[in-house]
């Protein structure tokens, strides 16, 4: 709207916007089709996790989030904010983030360091009545698991039957375990730099020890080099050259390497392809097979916007990650095409489709009554 | 940025952004430069006080936010982002704010019920790097000082030598009597629905008592009908119908009545006119002289980011006001023109540039350096 005359500034302020305001004074549900909340998504960060660079703080991780609001524009519809907070305290991040609800359609949380991620994600996720989301967990292990799920479609094996190895257990790592054995995969171990992810590990933090009851069936323990033999999948979320072409030799046969690092991944593709890997993947955009959040997070939450979703449950991140691994048909998979590109504008349409048709299914979605929840 | 390729991803969001990252992790004031703080004013609202509809919630309070969202941009070129907050405890507010300023160059305070927006505004004021404005107070004594300068211009009057009435003695009532006081008037009395601010009186509230000490030289008690006796300036931020025209006859010759309650103002313009006033202005665009905070804030804010001010004082309002006055020229004085149109394109640019000026006299512009600060 341009304001060219008193009668546009009489609508588009003082007293028009008067009426606006009544009808969400009674109902505050209205204020999703009568203003931008219906659309907006804070994009929230303590600057604790900044990419590779850690605790930079609340300043400097902003070119992150204007860069991420970019992308869920250019590819969702989505306007998202970046919201960058000069707090740390967990307790106080959450009572924000739960006064700053009015304004937003979603919360999406950034570059927060873990293990303080999780308990903010869990707390707000109950305690919001809009969708919260923590694409360094999530977003992560959606593109892995459909990254996954076509890789293992191209070696015709089951998932249920694999051996999974996941290299790095902080945020990204765990998230990617428990999307994974939601999705039926039973055999998973984590490795982190302190060794094999075992119960009854001193060193382990509480989520550490919480996902180590449930992987690791053979209850193996020390490191990397113990865990993969035999494996058929590496993922790797951890640091540069964490994987050598020696222990890619001791993997089952057509193994498949996930190797995420950023921007060195755990091993370059030519290495493992030369170690007898049959598929491998990174996060980069200069080698085949890109894993890449932007695949999700712009659907996901043009999809949880649009069915007006009180949360992001499990099933769809499944459906998310199905989703995105079904644009790959039978006769475009090979092992360099496992998963579609960063840029394809077909996959945040998708996404969103199939993730507000899982909303519905968990029963997360509709038209909340605002009034009444509170 | 439209992001087409591979290359322009990797520019726009990792790796590329991490470059940015850095610099600004090394000196946070380089977040001016490398993004969109620079240009990004925060409106905060509590929803307590919204136009004259009171504490509606802050759900109800964002058409208004984002009215005045587009108003900034439209006049000042100022990205504000519209911040309502559930919360109410003052201290939590301004918490809250705090934790908000990496991510703002500005804060514009809104529509949040006194006596609380004084002690938010004060702390922030205090405690904040970037400028706090709380628009409802100071927006409203700018753009009432400079119609007053000009009714004064037209009447021939000194500024020194009137007595003025300033009736409603809520936020906006005692910031416009304490601009004015600044501007070198010295005989002003409050007034309010309990009656005449008198030092003593024990119904006011501490912010009240504290003008009171300051205004009211003849130290009068009593009602309106006792105040406006012989005044030659009525300033109104009360409600519909509370001056009479018995009462304009009462004051003195060419008497001023600025009657901004909205949409019914405290006397129709033809009335007070019948009664014997000179000029007349109220807050609504059908009459002549609309006395609208839009000639102030967007300028203010364009002034307070160019100059990279740290706080906007008094000085900075004063200057803004003249500004906002000066833009009538003598020869376009008469009495239905002493202030520029809402819409005035020029306005905008010279208050902008009037503040920024007195950011520099009063020594709050420049380069801050953040990290020392903190």
């Amino acid at each position: 709207m341009d304001i060219q005359s008193a009668q546009d500034l009489s609508l588009a302020y003082t007293p028009g916007v008067a009426e606006s305001c009544r009808v969400i004074a009674e109902n505050s549900e209205e204020g999703y089709s009568l203003t931008a909340r219906s659309n907006m998504v804070a994009i929230v960060t303590d600057g604790t996790a900044v990419l590779g660079m850690g605790d930079i703080g609340p300043e400097a991780a902003m070119p992150v989030m204007e860069g991420k609001s970019m992308l869920f524009k250019q590819f969702g519809g989505v306007d998202a904010f970046p919201i960058c907070l000069a707090e740390k305290d967990p307790d106080e991040i959450v009572k924000i983030i739960k006064a700053l609800e009015p304004t937003f359609g979603g919360v999406n949380l950034e570059d927060i360091a873990a293990p303080r991620c999780f308990e903010i994600e869990e707390r707000l996720k109950k305690e919001l009545n809009i969708p919260v989301f923590h694409d360094d967990q999530h977003g992560t292990a959606i593109v892995v698991y459909a990254a996954l799920i076509n890789a293992l479609r191209f070696v015709q094996k089951k998932q249920s039957e694999i051996k999974l190895v996941v290299n790095g257990a902080g945020s990204a790592g765990i998230a990617i375990a428990k999307l994974l054995l939601e999705a039926g995969i039973r055999n998973i171990t984590l490795v982190s730099l302190e060794g094999i992810l075992c119960p009854g590990e001193e060193w382990m933090n509480p989520s550490q020890a919480k996902i180590a009851e449930l992987t690791n069936l053979e209850r193996k323990q020390g490191t990397l080099k113990d865990a993969i033999m035999g494996a058929d999948g590496f993922i790797g979320v951890s640091g540069p050259g964490a994987l050598t072409g020696e222990m890619v030799r001791t993997m089952n046969r057509d193994a498949i390497v996930l190797a995420m690092a950023n921007p060195t991944p755990e091993i370059y593709p030519a290495e493992a392809l030369a170690a007898g890997a049959a598929v491998v993947g990174t996060g980069r955009s200069d080698f085949p097979n890109q894993v890449n959040n932007v695949l999700a997070f712009p659907g996901i939450f043009r999809g949880a916007l649009d069915s007006r979703a009180s949360d992001i449950t499990m099933e769809m991140n499944l459906a998310a990650a199905r989703a995105i691994a079904e644009l790959v048909t039978e006769t475009e998979l090979n092992p360099n095409y496992i998963i579609p590109d960063a840029l394809d504008p077909r996959v945040a349409s998708s996404v969103a489709a199939a993730v507000a048709e899982a909303a519905a299914a968990s029963g997360v979605a509709g038209i909340r009554k605002l009034q009444e929840v509170r």
